[in-house]
């Protein structure tokens, strides 16, 4: 495919008017239960202008697995990808999940194109090394063709990315959906002003565990180091923030933690630097 | 997706100069053991110019059908996709077996995209009517997006095409994969001069089906009608052949009934009008 000639076409030289783009990374329950994903799937259609839906699946994966009788190797609360594992990843990711979002969103007018990794070689990995713990075939990403992408989504097609990547040696590898997104946030940033929105079970960031309502609607990075220190945001959050700001710093222009049935609207925690 | 704006542009009106274009449908075993499927994928490469592959995976269906405790229903020797088969074959047919593909081609420098019919809208279909068998899910072509696929090849983009179509509803449906091909060669033979290539056990139609080397090198529609006749030609290999007659009168140019590791040679049954 040709790559997009001038990518300067569609953005000034300042960057200042380049055209939006809003990536949303959803997982969980909400793709795998046709009920909740129908109720995704109209809420995502509803984000106006270019957009790229990121699942996971891992549910629907373990219980494959299971059903096939194949053990989901855990290794400190990460699954560990066999050979067997990767080929249910493969068709559970890359086919059934995967194509029921497509299908479910052409059927509400979104041009949508499903799409793995190894597909116009859009995210080339490499097997995780193998240091303390063999996580088998995982791939690191190393290299995104965002001009590919970009080039899909300026013809308003709604790419939906399966969690999986290829080595480019004829490999799939297993990746994890948080990672598709964020490495697809970063690299189209050059093409687009970026909002990476991912779903979480809660509204937002809280500013108290035991109150699903105290959202805090916006962060930076100062006020993220001052809830730090304050205990307010704690445990798990601070990765997934650092994660957060680490690909603000990298050229997305806004990161949204928000709940899955607000993703059409402003809600949520809304980090910008 | 934009259609192209101008389809003439890369055809005279005559149609005398459309650039070539060669289908290749593959099924059964070959694409469905690695040593076999690699071979293929070596032996596709060498295909010079535009290309698309269609490849099936009933096979694999079945086995994965079986590993999983779902009977796969037959009737007159016909699969019955009930909703259990429905999510193995969009499992197997759209993530196993063609992101293996897609995966293997990137690995050898073919610019693959796997597509199924829901993907851009490419092939509509509707749930094939209960007359006296009920088929259950499976979609009879009704609509076939050549330009959006025309425009991908142009691109050097070879499409790979899973055996699964959508009613544009939010429902996959299973469609074999010699429709498949069939129709995409017809809706893009307004764009290309199509040769559809159908891989078979054996090296062509044979003149003595004892003689793996009595290959007939050419057919058309009069030798057809003679071979038929003289009961040389007999049997399953008269509706194939039939089909074959109908696609080149809806514009493909060509039809070519060959063996898998023939396909980028001048061998096989060569059938055109």
């Amino acid at each position: 495919m040709n790559t997009l000639s001038n990518k300067n076409s569609y953005s000034t030289i300042t960057g200042e008017n380049k055209p939006k783009l809003t990536i949303v990374k959803v997982g969980g329950k909400i793709v795998e239960e046709p009920a909740s994903l129908k109720q995704l799937l109209a809420d995502f259609a509803k984000i106006e202008g270019n957009k790229v839906l990121v699942h996971g699946g891992g549910r629907s994966a373990t219980a494959m697995a299971t059903r096939l009788g194949i053990e989901s190797k855990m290794v400190n609360g990460r699954r560990i990808t066999d050979i067997e594992m990767l080929k249910v990843a493969t068709m559970v990711y890359g086919g059934l999940v995967n194509k029921q979002i497509v299908a479910g969103l052409q059927a509400i007018g979104v041009n949508a194109l499903g799409l793995t990794g190894a597909d116009l070689n859009l995210m080339r990995s490499e097997k995780r090394p193998v240091k303390d713990i063999d996580y088998g075939f995982v791939g690191d990403v190393k290299e995104v063709n965002a001009s590919i992408i970009a080039e899909l989504i300026i013809k308003s097609v709604v790419p939906v990315l399966a969690p999986l990547t290829h080595d480019k040696s004829g490999n799939l590898l297993n990746t994890n959906a948080d990672t598709i997104a964020g490495e697809a946030a970063k690299a189209l940033a050059e093409y687009f002003d970026v909002t990476l929105m991912y779903c979480f079970e809660k509204k937002g960031v809280l500013m108290n565990e035991n109150d699903d309502e105290s959202v805090i609607s916006v962060l930076n990075p100062t006020l993220f180091e001052k809830y730090v220190s304050e205990g307010i945001i704690q445990g798990g959050m601070i990765p997934k923030l650092e994660n957060s700001l680490e690909a603000l710093h990298a050229g997305v222009k806004q990161v949204v933690i928000t709940r899955s049935d607000q993703i059409h609207t402003d809600s949520g925690t809304r980090i910008s630097l």
